[in-house]
């Protein structure tokens, strides 16, 4: 097959067949065809557009492109749940043991931190003894005994989605629905989940700022799931604001235990509530209904918690920490954003949220960098609340003391306030499926 | 200036300023910017289009990204004739010996042939000693003493279009109007004619295989000429079949030199008299009718001829192959194809007939491929002509007799027959200016 006839065909707007995007997946995996000519292909993706079928193809190339997950070994429903990307997210962490819970296989392959989104791979690694890098016999086997294992991404996975990424990374082809859909979905379906349930954040803290943006991209990842064969729904959720009270790595963590408590910030709980139902659902445990009933019980009950405590042990993990969150190590420096203005807190970022975290330690500029556990931010208050001049608004953290003063500035350079409290937003904008 | 941001740009169909479009071609030129950047704007650029304004400071750009030349010390119009390239086309031969005869400065930089179509620089190295590289003196000095030079592009000319050239190759964005535009004219603005008129060829053995394409890139061009400050116009004329009866290098210039002697074929002739008439209008020499009388009466005269036979010389040349054509050596090896039908010759493909005589030797696969002068074809029949079976169509001609016959079977299918004489088409399709 001769690359510049694939270029043609789509820069002249016509689709690509399977065999000619498995072509494009492998060339990308295998680096056999020259970066300049990859690009350019990528532009004509981008202006050209995918159809759904193309779309399909694509992502199962990339996703056989390199290694996949063998979860076959493990009986019973794997389930599988995957945020776009937000500030404050700590969904995963009381998802996947809710769902455990209730009897699926929660067998997931989770990132990093990169940019202003955090990830519950580094959350995890809050606790000490924490594995994230398990063999694969490991990981089945926890799986299997436990109900549920996250572990960090390993292997030669999606080595096409590695190539085309870094490639529309610098070449202004990030944001295209097709091809930010294909790259997500590869990797899903090379974990090898039966179930897939996908949360969408919409708004100023997302990837996606408007709902019919996000709501075009869940319609291209949920087709594609179910042109593979999987179950598949999304969530499109608010992420104008940082979801719950805290952001950072520990505190992230804590927070999810409160919800797992029966506690924690309403909004949180909405937000992960609707998604274990969904994937319950989905997974055809029952009705939307009964569902989350089913959801709401396996916090009530302590079993979603047990499952936590569970899997950290199983990884190597204190599940003391679980058990007395107040074991976790405070962060040795803090500092006190307090309200500049009386009325109400209208907006904020989130975007510039989860950057002020990065300048604190708590995530990455680049892939590799080190991390602080502990740093991170409390919110007193969120958007619509009312509030009076001088009173705190949030509570900034980090090991290194020197980096509060002008994370603080930039905090509250993220933060509007206004005179009238504004209209208040769901949690959960829509479901796609 | 960030170049992604100018991908970006473009990607959304916004127009680039001159500052852009600049830091672009310099880019290019220095190699300052990866090509998978490049080609990703390239794909945008053919997908989204350039407006006029965009076209001419783009090729302003370009033609200042390297070498240019000065023809200052030249006193008079300096006028320059291009070609979108063609099958026998010799036009170059003719014109720029007419337009010096009536009082025009050429001062030509040529390209060799490429592929199917020939070079004049290719043509003028058939005769013996005839030098096409000169320093910018003496090439100068010959202009000012003769009226006319040709040499082969030297120098730094054009750094930017060369990048570009070569990556448009391998990313299917050569079609492009704007692109297309571009890279001639910058050479064109750079190599410093007052005026410059372009023959933009059209059909089967073109690059532009219809009337509108072609209109639309003499347009783009003539726009550009008029914004950089030079007198530009356009004539497309037929390329449907090779211009001419002779294709190849030496045979060419013999019959260049049969038109220049008041002989040699009638489409040959009208198509180089209404380049050089259209060029001695466009330096405003007169009007229309005058000008084609002027040329008429140059070649009439024997100035025209004189005129080449003096350039010859000055390039060191023997012109005496000029004065007795016949001097030229001939081909060790010959074939003649003879008509496998009766009825009329219906159709010759120009860009097949441009191929043969590259596989006859007389042309080049890449760049810097030796070429035999002598190689090359003759048509005894035209399309339109009334043709027997076995009557002969065409001797081909060349050094190496094992290439013949290869070479012969493929004439004959690049020739169709039919049963009644094919419409005629004009010459000379339009003029833009």
């Amino acid at each position: 097959m001769e690359f510049c006839s694939l270029i043609r065909k789509k820069r002249d707007g016509l689709a690509l067949t399977k065999e000619e995007l498995t072509f494009f997946a492998n060339a990308a995996a295998k680096q056999s065809v020259p970066d300049y000519q990859l690009s350019a292909m990528l532009m004509a993706m981008y202006l050209r557009g995918l159809d759904a079928r193309e779309t399909a193809d694509l992502t199962l190339a990339m996703a056989h492109s390199g290694d996949t997950a063998d979860l076959s070994s493990i009986p019973g429903i794997k389930a599988d749940k995957h945020s776009t990307g937000g500030v404050g997210d700590k969904t995963t962490l009381i998802v996947a043991p809710v769902a455990a819970a209730c009897g699926l296989k929660i067998a997931k392959m989770s990132g990093r931190g990169l940019g202003h989104t955090g990830g519950t791979v580094d959350k995890l690694e809050s606790i000490p003894g924490f594995q994230t890098a398990l063999s694969a016999a490991r990981f089945t086997q926890i799986v299997n005994e436990t109900g549920l294992c996250v572990v960090g991404q390993s292997g030669d996975l999606c080595p096409a989605d590695k190539t085309l990424y870094a490639l529309r990374d610098v070449t202004e082809t990030v944001s295209s629905i097709p091809l930010i859909a294909s790259s997500i979905m590869s990797k899903k379906l090379a974990g090898g989940a039966d179930c897939i349930v996908l949360d969408v954040k919409c708004g100023s803290g997302a990837f996606m700022q408007t709902l019919p943006e996000a709501k075009a991209l869940a319609r291209a990842m949920v087709d594609i799931g179910k042109r593979a064969g999987r179950k598949t729904a999304a969530l499109i959720t608010n992420m104008d604001a940082p979801l719950g009270k805290a952001v950072g790595n520990s505190n992230e963590l804590i927070e999810a235990i409160s919800v797992l408590r029966g506690e924690g910030p309403d909004d949180l709980r909405e937000v992960a509530l609707s998604l274990a139902a969904k994937l319950l659902e989905t997974a055809g445990t029952g009705t939307a209904a009964q569902c989350r009933e089913l959801a709401k019980g396996a916090i009530e009950s302590g079993a979603a918690l047990e499952k936590l405590c569970a899997m950290v042990s199983a990884q190597g993990g204190d599940a003391g920490y679980i058990k007395e969150p107040a074991r976790f190590p405070a962060a040795k420096h803090s500092a006190v954003l307090n309200a500049r203005e009386s009325g109400y807190l209208m907006h904020m970022d989130a975007a510039a949220v989860g950057q002020v975290c990065v300048r604190l330690g708590a995530g990455r500029q680049k892939k590799g960098d080190p991390i602080d556990h502990t740093a991170g931010i409390y919110f007193y208050k969120k958007p619509g609340d009312p509030i009076r001049c001088g009173e705190a608004i949030a509570k900034l953290f980090c090991e290194q003391g020197e980096r509060l003063e002008e994370a603080a500035a930039a905090l509250d350079a993220a933060i509007t306030f206004g005179k009238e409290s504004p209209q208040k937003q769901p949690m959960v904008f829509d479901c796609v499926e």
